[in-house]
């Protein structure tokens, strides 16, 4: 049995790290979405083997490397693809953008959703289309899109669905009888989807991950999947993502600047991602059972912090919390000056909201909970004067 | 003194090398433009070095790479630029595509060239613009963009100019008096000029290249010049390129889709570019010494081949071949029945021609230039006949 130590802090200054390299050093960014932790020893060994060829030339995807997908989608969620619907990507945000322009007409109106991942948003907004956000709904602090609102929201021209799952900000991890409604409108309204699922890798003990793609034989033939273990596997500086679709004229259209606009990967994303697909499996689950005792940190921690609500995290390290009652407008700048980076909700559009990366070493998230405990503290203190 | 060897051959087989895995294993394969020569050791302990951190998160350009290529260019080229003039792109590639469709209208013209580098020529065909491809003249079996050709295909919607110095294929170099030339005329038809760079760091001797943006303030001005040292150094499978533009409104043209529909550059292409401009500059110019025996060996082969034509070499390792005499359709299908891959003329738009990789231990180029004459020699009979 392999162990993985979690708990030790990796310097990750003067490494260019976008994360770390943002703020002061004496604050600790629990901002973009990367791990603090190191990547797993398979693809540290699988790279340094590459390395030693010593010859880096033009390289085509690694033998194999589809059907090791095909296998790991079937092992892992139950979802029986065939390897000729995977298109390779050299970045999952990357496809968002050119997708949400090349599989709908200059006239489409887009769907997409409210928190959502900036990058959708943005794809949505960059596309020239006419779009709208449906504000998901909330049932006990989860989050999710309900089926219905699709309906609300739908015009007469809208061709796309931009879905998340597990959904981020937040972590939502869909259950099959919602996901199966969410298809089945889409179906009566006629919408692509496409769905970002990087986060599927990292989904909580009691649910499953299920792609939207695999619930009826419609959903698959309307939908354009997004997978990367880049997330999963702390790989984004490496990173290598796919598409996955049925649907050979879709595919096609999804597919029309790859090789071209947009770069096709390079050697160093295939070499990790295939060593993590093959061989990264108990890393995985000890990175899970560390993230699961994280999120328990999180979440007693906000529990006795006034004003804070934390949205229930079903997947994933990006928490969502919820600082509608500490009545500040951009409530991010209140931790940062505390010592904290946050991702700010207005990036998600809900600006009175915070997303906090909890994937990194305890000493560092205990230390940025109690500096959060300060902020809120004082300000409670101040509003309740 | 550094030594390295350029003669031992590598095995690039099950490297998924785009270039080895294409014909079977008793071909020699010369054609895509990457080198069978190990990368410097100065780009491999930086990236293994890197590697040992082990966290490969979101990474941006490493602090300085920017000064790093503004003083490699003012040494190696007298070219004095800006650090802000330069904007990193993942690949030269597809910024020829991006470019043709960001810095142009819809509606208008585009002028390439012919012979030239197919994707610069798909990037015109690609962006759904008129385009016209301006043939290239020769004098003395040098290739070279007459200044004056420029003239009679240009329209009135004529936009950019698609320039390529050192020329894909055969490597022209071009002088200071044609450059500055090519350069009034297009001030003269204000046309701008995205000028194809990347083969810079491979000139033979007695040979100089001088960047088009640097042979006035108005060249300067309506220029965007792309730049990479994956060639130079053969990385092209963990790459990085990048553009200068001094002129701010078309740096944003040109920077358009960065960052959304074209992925950031990834984190070992930034390491193994800053190695090499560092410290790379002994291997580069061993290579060099290396690379012109080549070119010697090459070109006296050549000669004593009946019908066969080579265009002056100036720079690179992209042997243009003329086998107009030869009266084949397809004559690198004839060379690849005799064991030797090239890439077919018809790429470049010049069906009787063939473009011949050299960049490789002379023991293979030996090997192919023996299955050449072999090739030849019997059809030069059959001719004779």
């Amino acid at each position: 049995m392999q162990t993985f130590n979690f708990d030790k802090p990796i310097n990750r200054f003067d490494t260019d790290s976008v994360r770390w390299n943002k703020y002061n050093r004496d604050v600790i960014p629990l901002w973009v979405a990367d791990m603090d932790f190191a990547s797993p020893p398979c693809i540290i060994r699988a790279l340094k083997d590459r390395m030693n060829h010593e010859i880096f030339g033009y390289t085509h995807a690694p033998e194999g490397l589809k059907e090791d997908i095909v296998d790991y989608l079937a092992s892992h969620y139950n979802w029986h693809i065939e390897s000729d619907w995977i298109v390779f990507v050299p970045s999952l945000v990357s496809s968002l953008y050119s997708l949400a322009i090349n599989v709908t007409h200059p006239k489409a109106h887009i769907l997409t959703l409210q928190p959502v991942y900036h990058h959708i948003l943005n794809a949505a907004k960059n596309s020239g289309r006419d779009y709208t956000e449906i504000p998901l709904s909330q049932d006990n602090q989860r989050l999710a899109l309900n089926s219905e609102s699709i309906l609300s929201y739908a015009k007469s021209n809208s061709e796309m669905l931009f879905f998340c799952n597990p959904h981020n900000p937040g972590g939502t991890v869909y259950k099959f009888d919602e996901i199966s409604e969410i298809a089945r409108i889409c179906e009566q309204k006629d919408l692509i989807i496409c769905s970002d699922e990087i986060h599927c890798g990292m989904v909580y003990p009691g649910k499953q991950h299920i792609p939207i793609a695999s619930v009826s034989e419609d959903a698959a033939n309307r939908t354009i999947t997004l997978m990367s273990i880049n997330k999963t596997f702390n790989i984004p500086g490496t990173g290598l993502a796919w598409l996955v679709c049925k649907n050979i004229a879709l595919r096609q259209k999804a597919s029309k600047d790859f090789g071209t606009i947009i770069p096709d990967p390079q050697i160093f994303s295939y070499i990790a991602t295939k060593a993590a697909l093959k061989n990264g499996e108990p890393w995985r689950q000890a990175m899970m059972e560390y993230l699961i005792t994280n999120y328990e940190l999180l979440s007693s921690a906000i529990t006795k912090m006034p004003r804070l609500h934390l949205y229930t995290m079903e997947a994933s390290f990006l928490a969502w919390i919820s600082c509608q009652d500490l009545k500040e407008d951009n409530p991010s700048q209140l931790f940062l000056q505390n010592g904290v980076a946050m991702q700010p909700g207005s990036m998600f559009h809900q600006p009175d909201h915070v997303r906090l990366n909890i994937a990194t070493p305890k000493v560092y998230l205990e230390e940025a909970l109690k500096r959060m405990r300060k902020a809120v503290s004082s300000k409670d203190k101040l509003l309740n004067y």
